[in-house]
């Protein structure tokens, strides 16, 4: 077998049997290779970045990784922005990138470019096999690095001539190293700290959602302390049944106020809070002055070892805690209103569906109703790179077929990465999509605003606005192959959502606000 | 003024007038500064990859450089494709990225990447400002990076605090570092070289169009040489009058044959010709073993002063050399066939357009007819990086309002930065997209081919075929806010270009194959 088969051997051998690839012309052996393994599923992409970011929704939702395939340097780059997501998410993904082969790469070819420079900017772990031999190895490295410290980017080069020359033997990967768990004195420091007034669990990975929500929200209930999560964070289990987590705003003001009166933060699979961006006269990070952040449990740390371990020196097994009441609103009447849109979806989203958020100025309004919904999965875009919507519920899509997805998304980020709706198409994916039209990048004007300049020219409103023309959503859902409905009022909305939730495979809701 | 008006004024002061861009939240200081300068020229771009392949079209008409806005590191990822095309075609281009405040970057905030490490593995400067009063100096020496060598890659970071703090006087550029000539002796080798049995005169850059191009045909004519081009170049008048340029073709097999019998290349603004790719069992540049490959001026020294130099020494000055003749083919009919809409787009293209080709396996038949169409510019993507078909010409169309451009598209490499459709309504581009319709990367099936493999199982033919459902052009081109057509005989394509030349602004063709 040649060099790509024992690669492909070594990602089936080791449980990666799902592949979001956009294929060039030099990674043709490795498809042919691909193409004599009908186990591993190949997604087809028509962007890169419409793969890597279902990768990580993959991930997010399976907390297992899948394989990605992408064309030679500038095929990684378009994969950039949604693996920078992914990264930032902690999500696990194995990307194999092509390349030239070994005797051609000393030539300015027009496709050579700094495959290892890209990767390396971007992966936790980059390796370009040195020859056929090794490729089964180091595709067997590449996947326990992508599952280790609770999930990793990592990028394997295959130049082509160790695709199509003779391989080894597929390897059994190592299992991940263990994640670290603290030590005993930094459990009772965290359980004394939490039992203090004006403390804060701070959770994010496997603490915010399944059974490391519940026994994280026991715990803060045992000690006193308030649950709280950063806003961008991969999963978050909400709506009736789940525990009462309170976010973190965006605006920095609201974040400083949210945060008001606490001594100490206890991190528990979260990074230490920061603000999105830094502001003129403003602080980098939200937390009081002289409060605490102590930093228990990394996210790439054992999360649900240490939850185990604080509940233990909490007492905190059995504690009961608040959850979110089933409060599903009326259905809305009248003009659009994005209330009104978040009050329809709550009202009609089905149980344990998983919405995916990247709506951005919009879901401030969407968002809320959705606590007293019926239980379901929100995975947010987690690295600020908008682009991320459409692919992540995609993955997360092929990761749980038998779960209605939701994306919400706002025109402008849902433009980044269009493509996806195709896909979406082609795997008849359940999935329906609501693009907040609101014809324009409205964080922009937000960040504008925030600098104190209101009144803009030429040229500000020119990168601000999306019109003139306007965006027609359902012609580019039909381009695609994506049935959909307009909505201009609240009623339509009801209407067009019904339908969507009706409809066996994708469905687009343009609301034009 | 702050950082970000004195890079505004510096940009403006030394003739940088465009900006295609994309910004981000940590920008908004720039846009600000743009917005009070309504004498630059801002282009909103809904995909970053739209903003930097436009870039690069412009450079190629207007031989001088625009600016670009990018989101930090992840907005890089997505201009980072036609980058890279640009770098290989040696389009220079200022590209502005954001980036957190300099306090803030020591927090793993969800935007902080790699701003350098990206911009390192394709600029060919990179630099990240240090502080506000430095921004002046530090744009204008990434306009004169740009601008040297023919044309590069300068990327500025731009830290948020740099750009809002006091920043000093805008400052003129110095001129760009003098282009290397090759000294007498070379000059003189190469008149020799040229002027014996077997010689070819291998052309790029300026060589390839204006008067560089009736120079090397002289040459040509003068010596006896044959006057050859690179398949992938930036630039070539094509077209009646213009000089007879033979282009090395793509696949291995032909190019070897194409050069059978060479004893000598001289090259003069071009690369050592290499192979797209290398195969098994087939070597890696397309000479003839024992021919002498003349690196005479390369892409990045002084094209035009080499061509006076040789011209001389060759004395060349006023030789007659083959031009191609006015030969309009008749108008096709019966049913669709790639050369017929080849012919109808010669007969009816209009004097001095631009043509911009990515239309990958299908211009092989639709190219011929047009050399000996009405005069024009061919623009090819330079890098093998699809998807910059689109960009390209709306930066051509930008950089020549009063042309009319053309583009040709394969399916699948449009949908890579389909957002460019929007920018040239928005803008009113004359551009007709005339996109090939085959449902498919072709282009792989035939790299499938040449490994021997004839029968696809399911995942080949999943990630070979754009297909089930079929994207709806005319549908995508509405929802981008461009008027369309589609062609399913010769005639429609002829009634469709028709069309699109008699309208004002883009206009889709959709050629089903």
């Amino acid at each position: 077998m040649n060099g790509a088969e024992s690669l492909v051997k070594t990602l089936l051998a080791n449980g990666v049997d799902t592949c979001f690839a956009n294929p060039g012309t030099s990674e043709m052996h490795f498809v042919a290779a691909l193409d004599s393994h009908p186990d591993m599923r190949c997604v087809l992409c028509l962007f890169e970045g419409g793969a890597s970011g279902a990768a990580e929704g993959y991930f997010r939702m399976k907390q297992d990784v899948a394989a990605t395939m992408f064309h030679l340097a500038p095929g990684f780059g378009n994969a950039y922005a949604n693996l920078h997501n992914a990264r930032k998410g902690g999500s696990g993904i194995v990307n194999i990138m092509g390349d030239h082969a070994t005797r051609h790469m000393k030539y300015d070819s027009p496709l050579r470019g700094d495959t290892i420079g890209i990767s390396q900017s971007v992966s936790h772990w980059t390796r370009s096999s040195g020859d056929a031999r090794s490729v089964a190895r180091d595709g067997a490295e590449a996947i326990r690095a992508a599952r280790s410290r609770g999930g990793q980017i990592a990028t394997l080069i295959l130049p082509a001539d160790t695709a199509w020359e003779e391989g080894a033997a597929p390897i059994e990967a190592l299992p991940p190293s263990p994640r670290r768990l603290p030590g005993p004195e930094e459990i009772s420091h965290a359980a004394t700290l939490l039992r203090e007034p004006g403390s804060v669990l701070l959770i994010d990975q496997e603490a915010a959602f399944g059974p490391g929500l519940e026994q994280a929200a026991a715990i803060a209930a045992a000690t006193g302390a308030r649950l709280m999560s950063p806003l961008f964070l991969p999963r978050l289990a909400r709506g009736a049944g789940y525990a009462q987590v309170q976010q973190l705003p965006y605006p920095v003001d609201m974040c400083l106020e949210a945060l008001a009166g606490t001594n100490n933060i206890v991190l528990m699979g979260a990074k230490r809070p920061v603000n999105f961006f830094a502001y003129p006269g403003k602080p980098s990070t939200p937390e009081p002055v002289g409060c605490q952040v102590f930093d228990l449990c990394a996210p790439d740390m054992d999360v649900l070892g240490t939850l185990d371990a604080l509940s233990k020196a909490t007492g905190a097994a059995g504690a009961s805690f608040p959850v979110n009441a089933l409060n599903l609103p009326e259905l809305p009447t009248g003009p659009l209103t994005l209330e009104g849109v978040g009050q329809a979806l709550a009202h009609l989203l089905p149980e344990n569906a998983i919405v995916g958020n990247e709506s951005v100025t919009a879901g401030t309004s969407l968002l809320p109703p959705l606590v007293n919904a019926r239980p379901h999965d929100l995975l947010i875009t987690t690295g600020g790179a908008i682009g991320d919507g459409l692919p992540l519920v995609t993955g997360a899509a092929i990761a749980c077929p038998d779960r209605q997805v939701v994306s919400l998304t706002g025109d402008g980020s849902a433009m980044y990465t269009i493509q996806s709706l195709w896909t979406m198409a082609r795997e008849r994916l359940n999935i329906v999509v609501v693009v907040i039209a609101n014809r324009g990048y409205k964080i922009l004007r937000g960040e504008m605003a925030a600098l104190g300049v209101e009144d803009y020219g030429r040229n500000a409103q020119a990168m601000f606005d999306i019109e003139n023309p306007d965006l027609d959503w359902c012609a580019l859902a039909k381009g695609h192959g994506v049935p959909s409905a307009r909505a201009t009022t609240n009623e339509e909305a009801v209407v067009a959502l019904r339908e969507g939730l009706a409809t066996d495979g994708p469905f687009l809701v343009e609301v034009v606000v």
